[in-house]
């Protein structure tokens, strides 16, 4: 059983961090709120996303109904929680329509599938089978040498200007200083933030390449948020770390790198 | 003889809501206003538009001039209006321009051409020849049993939820609930208006599916609309009613159902 | 060496003035300031550009750095200047992620490259071999016995108007009245001012017919304008005077008439 009431523009913010990197996923529900782990078709992005209960005006859940008390203790762990495959892109169309209402989700499980109401529109969204879904995927175990905390406007502005010269950038961390920088062809842009113009910085000497497309998509997903955090490394995944639903919901993504070819 | 002033973006409000059925027109021109009938080249939807000359800041009209008093009375009653055939989305795409100013519209009917002035602004529209265009369609005799007015924003955002979904639009009355309802591959949009929540709603039992294309384009149409009227039947066709110039314009849209399939 | 400091906006409305007519051209640098002339890939259109010093918050210019005066002395004239090859498309997006900041630029001419920064945004545009740049046009001696000074608002509003309806227009004065003209298939659109609605007329009777897309595209390099000044004559080339950054800068456009076929 899961019925729950959560502000339309904060359940939009969230599934748009979700749908930067993948259209469909398989959504858990716990006690404690909505988890997702999913990675993108290529194999090269991931997005873990959290959102507590209480980021909901109202957020019931029950795995399943139990008759006795010792019914429920033989549950095992994974009855305490429900997984369900959503369509995002097409939850996010409808989310789109319904202005700044409050949203009421209610699951049928048996029927496989979720009905939604924003004020007298109801929406009846089929699940999707989870069997049909790519893999929950294994979060690698990875360590991070240098952490940056930049405000996400910087960050964009310079993704927005990336665009515009090439298809990667680089993205490191050289003493004191973090920089991004793109080449074209001919042309250079290089964004350099010295450690006090940033909200943090842990000094070092690393840097990876990386895709721009996947970055532009994050960029968007993440839109939202002030501020963001990326973990670096050498020839290393992008870990980018942000906040949704002021600060009651968490989104990461893992983007793996490219290979510099020169 | 016809000459009028009128406010362009007024002007351009009573256009669009003719525009949505049709692109061209014949224009009827009597001493009350003007008026026009027209169904869409698919012979599915139609629209009946009526604008009275106290909307225009000016309006002058002479059927025809005449010497003396005994040949005005031989005038047989088809001589005492004007019918010119009208390109009304080239004429929309020319008040687009103008902003609010006020038009000034001057007919030269033995050249074929309407003048219209915004400012120091001159255009020249060249009539259409009547006798290319469709015939002037007779209303056929409906009787409604059911009547519903809503506000347009609310059957407005209905449309667009509805068009991300599917091609056909369920619109029926149950009981004291009036409904829309739209069916995807997978899934459903429901909305469902009690009584209290509309400004006037006749209970029965009916419903009739439409082609959701001219729903959209109707819904366009009658943007500037504040409430719109709906008379239903059981499979029957949908007239939508509303006003246009702040009351001083009426248009009725009428539209063919679609046979359910299942 | 060349190295200033601008304001972003100033700048791009600056670039954009160029961008009507060329993608890119042979900017030459003088102690008073920037400089350009170019024609369009058609040989139908030319650009005259000019930009004060002062427009800038700084600008620092020395042609060639000279050991001793009698080297000094000995330098021609041509070498108090310096040409460089821009790209101002690319330029001018790159000016566009930036905001309303100050942009620093500083030539590199050894390497034939233009740092540009804005915050701590830096972009490295690689400069155009000027042999590979059309050479730079004479400006042929023209006399034109009519001057129209005209709001830009006004110009602009009939351009856009003339846009739907044809491929060309005439500009012409007959006495104290000035008019555009633009002519389709069926229709026409007119627009005439007299005297004492231009800020200027010199009275006469003249007209040219020109093409409208050169004279749109010239419409959104001149957006910035307040007033324009046009020069005309008969079947003869249009000349658009018209100033950039606040009064600190001014532009000419050159426009070769077309021959009217009837």
């Amino acid at each position: 059983m899961f019925e729950a009431k959560v502000d339309a523009s904060m359940l939009r913010e969230c599934i748009e961090s979700i749908t930067a990197i993948v259209d469909e996923g398989k959504l858990i529900i716990v006690e404690e709120g909505l988890k997702l782990r999913a990675v993108d078709p290529a194999n090269v992005a991931m997005v873990s996303f959290e959102l507590q209960s209480d980021a909901f005006d109202e957020f019931r859940f029950a795995a399943k109904e139990t008759e006795t008390e010792a019914e429920a203790e033989a549950e095992s762990k994974a009855e305490t929680e429900i997984g369900i495959g959503i369509d995002f892109v097409k939850l996010l169309a409808i989310l789109g329509i319904g202005g700044k209402e409050e949203v009421e989700l209610k699951l049928d499980e048996r029927a496989q599938k979720m009905f939604t109401r924003m004020g007298s529109l109801a929406y009846t969204l089929s699940l999707l089978d989870p069997s049909s879904l790519r893999k929950e995927p294994k979060v690698p175990e990875l360590e991070f040498p240098v952490q940056v905390i930049i405000e996400m406007e910087e960050f964009r502005r310079t993704i927005r200007a990336a665009e515009k010269i090439g298809d990667h950038i680089l993205l490191g961390v050289d003493g004191e200083e973090f920089y991004m920088e793109a080449e074209g062809e001919m042309d250079k842009l290089r964004l350099g933030l010295q450690k006090e113009q940033l909200i943090h910085l842990t000094p070092g000497t690393v840097h990876s390449l990386y895709s721009l497309d996947y970055i532009s998509a994050m960029s968007k997903g993440m839109s939202h948020a002030e501020n963001i955090t990326l973990n670096l490394g050498n020839d290393y995944p992008l870990q980018i770390e942000f906040e949704v639903a002021e600060g009651k919901g968490k989104v990461s993504y893992l983007l793996a790198p490219r290979i510099e070819s020169e």
